[in-house]
């Protein structure tokens, strides 16, 4: 079996599952935040279901819209967060812990071998832990805090078998984008995507964490890297539960397999109005930005804002740029104050965020003018995402910082 | 003559003025923001004026929406950009700098003796370094942008001789909210308010500046203290312009003095929905808080940080309580990184966003829930002024952090 198979199989108590086949799953975390949670707790309640199946295994987090920009805001928040108290939900994260896709993996709520759902379509970040991780309807969510259970249909997997060394000023977000190029939005559809190779092998976590993240970009419901010792290590002292690694058994059937080898890849933009609309660097440079982003749940965790800072260190922004650096947890804020980092944004002249998803959505953390143009580090890009008539271009965090030095999508190898 | 009485003769090319008389007044320096900006810029556009009288005297800072929170926003924000770039304004302070009455002191825009305009009620802030700061209409700005000059009715002069030392936990804003209880909202209608006294000369700049800006609460056209060495000191470097100090006569003519003796001085909540509803802390103690605001033009400087971080070292908020921090500009921020001070607030739980307004005005950095109610260290407090059928409580930095830690507005000498 893959490693979906293994997970699924698992958390329907079967020996083995094939693809295609419908399996009840008991779903061992179950996530919702303020900006889709709320169809949920009211869905529940119309159902007339008064209790969650299991109040350990809720997370309920605030990260869309913090602290509340609008009454509107503020009453979804209110709202949930009184559930949340009545639910004796312990893992209730207010609005200043972060984005969920870093928090949860941070507290020990994402584990190898697990199945999470959380109501948010990044939710397949957590594969870099070897969790089977998705994001599910609002909706659907409320029979999984009644039930503790959900179908699926176990997925066929797509191998991608990676090799070699990137080369410097080359990230794990360019190779994502470049392999989201070839296999295109809708390449994946609904498969799982195992991501392999000793390129993966040698990535840090945080690396892992962006390739899973675009998993969903593909069209994947999940994107998933065998457990290794890093995840161990990370989450030591994170949770109090045994941890089990998970690997695909040698003959695992897979529906296809893609081999990239890295050792001259090129930084890679997508360029809007499509996630899957990829072209090397060198095709965009120049193209006029106005705004610069760096955070989300793709790519702002300490390694990315390490990768940001070396390039902007010492200098400062374009007059003309506004550059949004947003730490994707309280925890990564606090590493980057203690290394420095945030006193290298603010000598550059970057506005720094709380954490949170920030302006990724089109939330109000740097929302853009019509005609407008940013280079960013998060994951979608259809117009209009960021703004209303503006155009977002997605990119690693060296190629965001390059950029909002120069005013122009940029090259950051001249920096470094 | 009192000060502002000497202050408007020079700027009117008069020997002298008295009270109630009407003088067209040479403008040295005229603000805008981003919230209350453009009609000033359409108002001039629809006059057939082309051009500012003095690029070199207008100043336009971005505070209020920062970053842009929507549409309407960023619309807005990109047009005051595109004209102040082509009016040649080099005193053009994009999203990243901070609250302009934090800004323009720091960047050197006011200077004891000049006559400063802002379209915003707290430009009386400037008051503070010997100036005679003020808020206008928008189209009145219009007026000004035009010609650099605008009339003034020459106010009558309210002094308040302050004596005596501040007792420990006990700060400023307890000060100027126990005058403002005295002298309620209406009190000091169109007339300038002169601080004087021991307790004047012995206080920080900052806190200075914590006491002109709530001028405006009592109706008062300015807050005015005389310039000393503190002010010189602080403008050196920052401003290349020679710099005089502004004194009134000794025999000078009063509407009214009033005499303080602070020795003995409780801290203060304005409890709503009136800013003149002062109640000693000890009458409001236990009140429930859901939120706590430290920032703002009132409260957000380096001072009134530390002031916040003592009480919070070591600590963590109530977990009931969402504390929102916000330094009043980028050179605060980084100052109070410096110091370790932004550690102590991510370790104690709060939300640190980026400098600005804030949640003051009901902006979009935690708007509150009908119902609930936060102790804020802003400086308005009318009903729902943070969020629909939401409460504000205002009081000193000390207060809020306190309160933060117990959940309900708390006395912060037991943490001292």
């Amino acid at each position: 079996m893959t490693i979906i198979e293994k997970i699924l199989a698992k958390a329907a108590g079967k020996k083995s599952v094939t693809p295609g086949e419908i399996v009840a799953a008991n779903i061992d975390v179950a996530m919702i935040h303020e900006a889709t949670g709320m169809p949920t707790v009211t869905g529940l309640e119309e159902a007339g279901c008064r209790q969650v199946w299991d109040p350990d295994k809720v997370v309920v987090l605030f990260d869309h819209t913090v602290p509340a920009a609008d009454s509107k805001s503020a009453e979804i928040e209110k709202r949930l967060r009184e559930w949340a108290i009545a639910q004796k939900i312990k893992a209730f994260y207010d609005i200043k812990a972060g984005v969920c896709h870093q928090v949860l993996p941070e507290k020990g709520h994402v584990r190898p071998g697990e199945v999470v759902v959380g109501t948010d379509s990044h939710t397949c970040t957590y594969g870099a832990l070897g969790c089977f991780g998705t994001g599910i309807g609002s909706t659907e969510m409320a029979a999984v805090f009644a039930t503790g259970k959900l179908w699926f249909k176990v997925p066929e997997t797509l191998k991608i078998v990676i090799n070699g060394k990137l080369p410097v000023g080359v990230v794990s977000k360019d190779l994502i984008l470049k392999i989201l190029g070839d296999v295109t939005g809708e390449g994946a559809n609904y498969k799982s995507i195992e991501f392999t190779g000793e390129t993966i092998r040698e990535m840090t976590l945080a690396s892992r964490m962006t390739m899973c993240n675009m998993a969903i970009e593909m069209g994947a419901k999940a994107g998933l890297i065998e457990p290794d010792e890093k995840v161990f290590a990370f989450l030591s002292g994170r949770t109090a539960q045994a941890l089990e690694p998970v690997r695909a058994d040698p003959h695992a059937v897979y529906e296809r397999v893609l081999t990239y080898e890295v050792g001259n890849l090129e930084p890679q933009v997508s360029c809007p109005p499509a996630v899957d609309h990829v072209k090397p660097l060198q095709e965009v440079l120049g193209t006029k930005i106005h705004q610069a982003f760096l955070g989300s749940c793709t790519n702002g965790r300490l390694e990315d804002l390490r990768q940001a800072a070396e390039i902007l260190k010492g200098r400062k922004i374009h007059r003309d740029v506004r550059m949004i650096v947003i730490p994707c947890s309280a925890e990564v804020y606090l590493d980057a104050l203690k290394e420095g980092l945030i006193e290298t944004f603010i000598k550059a002249e970057c506005v720094i965020c709380n954490p949170g998803c920030g302006p990724c959505f089109g939330g109000p953390k740097g929302v853009l003018a019509a005609g407008e143009a940013c280079i960013a580090s998060s994951n979608r890009n259809f117009r209009g995402r960021m703004g209303k008539g503006s155009d977002t271009y997605l990119a690693s965090p060296l190629v965001v910082a390059a950029s909002a030095l120069d005013g122009v999508i940029a090259d950051p190898r001249k920096y470094m």
